[in-house]
Formats: structure tokens, C-alpha cells, sequence
């Protein structure tokens, strides 16, 4: 057996220093850079181009052609008007009535881009009626992550004077989380009063009663309530 | 002056101990999660559901229905064919003899989703054969992204057989990272040797002699080479 003096003495031998390397050989990759995705790009100039639309929208005096064949692969509603059983399968002329043009063409934007245009120009005030609009527009065509967004964003600027207005929307137009998120706010921001004194509230109690049952039984359930 | 030891008790007052604590209030946001974007979805299924498909590929007896306003967007080609000054109006039948069926249907793919379709289930070879076809249609329809994401998956399977081949392909459908990417692979591997010997440089040194002189001035230009 080999004594420690002569084991830490294994590197060196005949009066010469062995030292160990570990080479890496890192071998270059030829990757080429790749642009980002153009498809969202490419349908945001289809929509603004009118290539081929074959559907024609009047929105209060404003047109907006349009593509079948996208509209119906977004929204089922559409989807019955253009191919159901009952459709008109030639070019077709749409009269929106109850939409403003600047939300229907956020619509569109949407419906073709998956994201809502920049509203940063937009006041705070105009903006959440936009997004209420946009949120009546989503329900109508049963756009449902549109929908979501627009109830996350309404959730986002909930205050004391509109949560009841926006309680009633949500109600009406079946925004199960915006409507959570309100009877949460209204509970849980200890500023009752104030609620009660708001404009929406009043017509909150005349026209959506059950409301109310839902949330004093929600307030039993809940913790926080 | 108060001592040290006085100091000391500022935290004890009439045999009380004084404890400071700070509270963060943290205003719960009421957020709603948001599902995935579905529009790559919706697309892919327009793709696959056919509904309202205006125009139809034949290619080596398979039949693949499509949407023109969707083609167009993507690839000048199919707009100049579509939508140019030469194109019919109509609904039209389009036969298509230079491209395999399995390769068609990829192309497809991307141009409605931006993504090539899984190849996993494919040989290394026969995923090569794959993209070199691909690369050879996305240079034909100007679809610059999708000739790229080829040029970067032949980029990874270069190898002393292969190079020459893929080199010549990249010179005649204008690859210019594949191109400088096999150049580049041909003389850092050390074994030019073997690319020599190989069945695709005989057929490199007879059909495309000016890449040889291209080949010499970059190794004149690059320390690498």
C-alpha cells in the first residue's frame, strides 16, 4: 500500500508535473435568425386591403367590407348566417343597427387579429365604454375569449359610481366573471353608500331584482362578504 | 445627552415593550384569466373544414379545397393569380405537377398557420427530402419566413454526403443562408476530403461552377475559411 505522502505525489512524476484537462470541443451551430411571425400582419392588411371581401357591412352610414369565410371561422353566428341551412350564398349586404362604427371596426380588428386596436388615445371614461360596447358585440357573435378580455379590462377601472351600471351590462349579457368581480367590488370596497347613492344603482334595483337574491346569498357563502 | 444605555431602552417605556410594525395593505385586483389566443385554431380548421373554399389543388391525384383571399395574403403569387390583372374571377381547379401530395399539404399548413405540421414520425432522411421540397415551394410562392424556417432545419442536418446537394439546391432557389451556411460547413469541417468524394459534388462541379469561384473568393475574404 501507498502511503499519503506518495499518493499526493501522483502528479508529479520523474521530477515532471502531470496536469489533466477536460476539452470541450463546442461545435458552432449554423442557425440561421428568423423574422417574427408575419400572419397577424398579413390578415390586419387583408382586413384593411378588402382583397376578395365578399361581404359588405353598413354601420350608421359607415361601410366595412369583410371576408365570409373569416367571420365564420371566429364566431359561430356567423358561421349559421353565412353556411347554415337558411344562408344567402351570393354577395351579401349586412346593416348593422345597433353598433357604433368605431366599435364594430374594433370588432373586426379583433375577429381577424385575435387583439383589440389601441384605444391609448382614447379617454378613461370612453375607453370603458368601448370595452361595454365591444362586450355586447362579443356576446351577440359568441365571441368568448373577446368577451373575457373585455371583462378583464371593464373589472380593471370598476369604481363606486359605475360598478352598478356595470353589474346590470354584465348580468344582461352573461359576463359571469365581470359580474363576480362587481358583487366582489361592491362588497369588499366597504363604500356600500356611495354605491347606493350612484345613478346605476337605482336603475340596478328597478330592473335586475334577482340580483339582489344572488347576492345576499352570496354573502352567506362567501368569507369575504 | 442621553447614554448609550438610555438609548438602549427607547423601546421600553413604563416596563412596556413598544413594537413598530409596518402594514402593507395589498389591494386584491380582481383579474380575469384570459384562455389562449384560438385564431391559429380557427385557421387550421377553416383549413381542414373546407367551409367556403373558393379554389381547389390537384396535385398528383390528391384534392386539396382552399380559400383565395387566405392564399393571397400570404404569397404574392397566389394574389397576382388570383387577384391580378390576368386572373379568373371564377371559381377555378388548379394542377399542380411538380410538387408530392404530402408536400402540398405541409405548404398548406404553413401558409394558414404559419407552423409546419409535426414530422416526427419521419425518418432524419426523409425529413430532409421534406424540407428541401419545402424550400423549393416556398421560393416559388414568395414565402420568404417559411423558406427560412427550411433553410434553418437544413442548416442542422448538414453533413459531408448531403452538403454538395443542398448546396446546389440553395444556389437555384436563392437561399443565401443555406448557401453560405453549406460553404461555410464544407470547409470548417475539415473534410473536404469526403464532400469531394461524395455523389452530390460531381454533379455541384459540372452544373454550377461559378459557386466554385464564389467559394474561393470567400476564402479569400474569411479568416475561417
Amino acid at each position: 500500500m501507498k502511503t499519503t505522502a506518495e499518493k499526493e505525489l501522483v502528479y508529479l512524476r520523474n521530477d515532471c508535473l502531470v496536469i489533466e484537462c477536460e476539452v470541450n470541443v463546442i461545435k458552432e451551430t449554423l442557425e440561421i435568425d428568423l423574422p417574427p411571425s408575419d400572419l397577424l400582419d398579413n390578415l390586419a392588411t387583408l382586413l384593411e386591403g378588402k382583397k376578395g371581401a365578399d361581404v359588405t357591412f353598413k354601420v350608421q352610414g359607415e361601410v366595412f367590407p369583410a371576408h365570409k369565410n373569416l367571420l365564420a371561422m371566429r364566431s359561430t353566428v356567423f358561421d349559421a348566417e353565412f353556411y347554415g341551412p337558411m344562408a344567402d350564398k351570393g354577395a351579401q349586404d349586412i346593416t348593422i343597427d345597433d353598433m357604433q362604427p368605431a366599435v364594430f371596426k374594433a370588432f373586426l380588428h379583433f375577429i381577424y387579429t385575435d387583439s383589440l386596436p389601441s384605444m391609448d388615445d382614447l379617454e378613461d371614461d370612453d375607453k370603458r365604454e368601448m370595452f361595454k360596447h365591444l362586450l355586447v358585440a362579443a356576446d351577440k357573435y359568441a365571441m368568448g375569449r373577446m368577451k373575457m378580455i373585455c371583462e378583464g379590462m371593464l373589472c380593471k377601472c370598476l369604481d363606486v359610481e359605475t360598478v352598478a351600471t356595470i353589474l346590470a351590462l354584465a348580468d344582461q349579457h352573461h359576463g359571469s366573471n365581470l359580474k363576480d368581480a362587481c358583487i366582489e367590488f361592491m362588497f369588499s370596497s366597504n363604500k356600500m353608500d356611495d354605491v347606493i347613492a350612484s345613478q346605476g344603482y337605482l336603475h340596478l334595483k328597478r330592473s335586475f331584482p334577482g340580483l339582489f337574491v344572488e347576492m345576499v346569498e352570496r354573502s352567506v357563502k362567501s368569507p369575504k362578504i
